[in-house]
């Protein structure tokens, strides 16, 4: 089943069922790391489209929320596949590169990104992995039964900041830039690999599949699990392959009015529009 | 004035006023973070203190929660004393050094500190900022405003992970190893600059004067707020004076049973007895 999370009247969300005839189901949860907190939430999902009681959103009324607007975590896995590793002018790596963002940073599907303050806006599609059960020093194979689904994200990085110092984090978690959704895929429903590839203005720039992730799913929820815990709603961005703007001669980044897609098949489509700003001027 | 958080029975917390007498004076709040977001807090303090409808607990039978349990945000800054960024042969920065953990990072004044899987377990004692309103795109006058007061904390770090890659996150945001508190002095009783000291086993390590930071405390609330809303209870970490065990020759790190005490004058005292263990077998 596919999974989203809408905004509805009044500035709140909910959970909602993505069905095949392209409408969505509201579903009891405010959001779908709220559903994901009951641990019976497949349970909860087939009662709800069982029960005939939840309002249905056609799809081209649908406002699409972060997937998981709280998410208590946001870890992020740099330089994890080969092409875009080589591109970066680095070595296949013995461990993954993790950094860490805030739910504050996710913005929805279809949201318009602003961006105050960065000349040097660039894109990373990538696989995203929603934690469904807690994890603590957890192996593969409890971190593999403990994914929820997946989804598609954009590492969007202002290179800039970046760039500044030897930390990536302040180029990386700028409020609302992060793109992700538009649904969960769940993992019961997944392949093996997915396809990932991103376009600016129609214009395809990324292409990879994660078949040649040099760390996987399981493998990185399973790693972080060594040292923080994982709960049902955290997310893991897995890393983006090749075709980057920094990486292209000359460097490339996003102008104002741009728009960036974002796609994997079998999950769905992520289409944002750049408003890039000079920076707030009290602040310049 | 001084707030903690306290422990209280079945697992659940409140904040507290520390009295001159040395005890604490329980106030209507789950933890300092609850409190600080009503905007009104400094009131809810005093009519507590008046009402004497709130519950005394002794000091010697307060336990110590983490000062802000639930932070939002826990922001550090690294390379940020003059003394430091020589004995780890770098050059003075342009921008702050930042990166993020998360609030299970966090341990109480007086929590034994428990790892497994790092045979290099360093101390960072630090001046950490409390913020007391929301901030962003925010000036240095307005962060200085924001500011609700100032706590002690250790950022303990783990070498061996936190060199394994580029980014620090791995090594710094191990859950229970970041000591907290033991409590948070308000902004309008503190002073211009304070001297902060870290001890091993009682033997001074560290010491070193916040006067000295390239990258004051309202600078750092400003900067971070240029791309991340900051909010009541978010705890942003100001960097570490030089003596650090890396930097030491040769390198000294932290054995199982040592004693890491953190102390700020002024402020107060964290004193953290460390279990280094192996990694748990499972995982190995």
């Amino acid at each position: 089943m596919k999974l989203a999370t809408l905004r509805t009247a009044g500035g709140s969300t909910t959970a909602a069922l993505a069905t095949g005839a392209g409408s969505y189901l509201t579903l009891p949860a405010t959001d779908v790391g709220a559903l994901l907190d009951q641990p019976e939430w497949r349970t909860v999902v087939k009662e709800a489209a069982a029960s005939k009681e939840q309002k249905v959103i056609a799809a081209d009324e649908a406002d699409l929320a972060p997937l998981l607007p709280r998410a208590g975590k946001v870890i992020c896995c740099g330089l994890n596949y080969g092409d875009h590793i080589q591109e970066m002018g680095r070595e296949l790596p013995e461990y993954p590169t993790l950094f860490a963002k805030y739910a504050d940073t996710l913005a929805g599907a279809n949201d318009a990104v602003e961006v105050h303050g960065s000349g040097r806006v660039d894109w990373e599609a990538e696989l995203a992995v929603v934690v469904g059960s807690e994890l603590f020093h957890a192996d593969e194979d409890q971190a593999r039964e403990a994914i929820a689904g997946y989804t598609v994200a954009n590492d969007v990085s202002m290179r800039d900041w970046q760039s500044r110092t030897l930390q990536w984090f302040q180029g990386k978690a700028w409020d609302g830039t992060t793109p992700v959704g538009p649904v969960m895929l769940t993992a019961d429903e997944a392949g093996q690999a997915f396809e990932v590839r991103g376009y600016v203005n129609g214009e395809l720039v990324q292409q990879g599949n994660t078949s040649t992730l040099v760390f996987g799913p399981a493998q990185l929820l399973s790693y972080i699990s060594q040292f923080t815990i994982l709960r049902p709603g955290d997310l893991v961005l897995t890393g983006t392959p090749g075709g980057v703007g920094m990486g292209m001669t000359p460097p490339r980044f996003l102008q104002d009015g741009d728009v960036l897609t974002t796609e994997i098949e079998g999950i769905g489509r992520l289409e944002n529009q750049f408003r890039i700003h000079a920076p707030v001027p009290a602040n310049a």
